[in-house]
């Protein structure tokens, strides 16, 4: 079971990736965590390249601590449009699931456009959802 | 591994399904199979029951041919707003994953206000998404 696991900095990126170690550790597994940096049209200044560092930090960390082989870990950075960027490393990395969080009920309009939306309209892969309200 | 499929009779209620099918094949399983009748404050009409039992066999066949046991297999039918009800009965029946499906990238103004994305604003379950780009 190949996991991508697209993570933003966010509690949900975290709970996604808590749901995804524990999916992984019920079956032989290699986890891809993913973070997008927004493509401004120059290249990436350092500030830029230390958040991303950190923002995959936060989720490896995670991983490992829910009991997950480092060396089962890839870890990706890329600039661009976050969903593009997600469902084109799905298909690249021919993942069986997209694991993402949900900012969920805080209101249509501020789900509409997010990158939760964007990825469940295009991808070509199962989205596992899971939504704030969920216990992890 | 209990798995709930809302299903409104489309064809991506039908993907769903087979998705749902593959992955309680590899768990045990317990299947719930959900068509909710939209709720106009008038008692169901038989045309509406013959609709409903009609769109559950579809799925129920689909899970059969899948090499799903009947036996492990449920349906209910209920009255009223669709993503309410379908989060109340993911609740109710402590599911693991609602697996459902998604028109997709029919343009964002046609999934606002979709069931799908009604669910995942206020599903405290996994949602399964099944994107209507996936390979089934």
């Amino acid at each position: 079971m190949k996991l991508l696991i697209p993570t933003d900095g966010s509690v949900y990126s975290s709970n996604a990736a808590k749901v995804a170690a524990e999916i992984a550790l019920n079956h032989d597994y290699k986890l891809v965590v993913l973070h997008v940096v927004p493509d401004k049209g120059f290249s990436r200044k350092t500030w830029q390249n230390k958040g991303a560092d950190s923002v995959i930090s936060i989720i490896t960390d995670i991983l490992i601590e829910a009991g997950c082989d480092e060396n089962r870990i890839e870890s990706i950075i890329e600039d661009g449009n976050a969903p593009e960027k997600i469902v084109e490393i799905a298909r690249n990395e021919s993942v069986d699931r997209i694991v993402i969080g949900t900012q969920g009920k805080s209101g249509i309009k501020k789900i509409v456009g997010s990158v939760t939306e964007k990825v469940l309209q295009t991808s070509d892969a199962l989205v596992l959802v899971v939504p704030p309200n969920y216990n992890v």
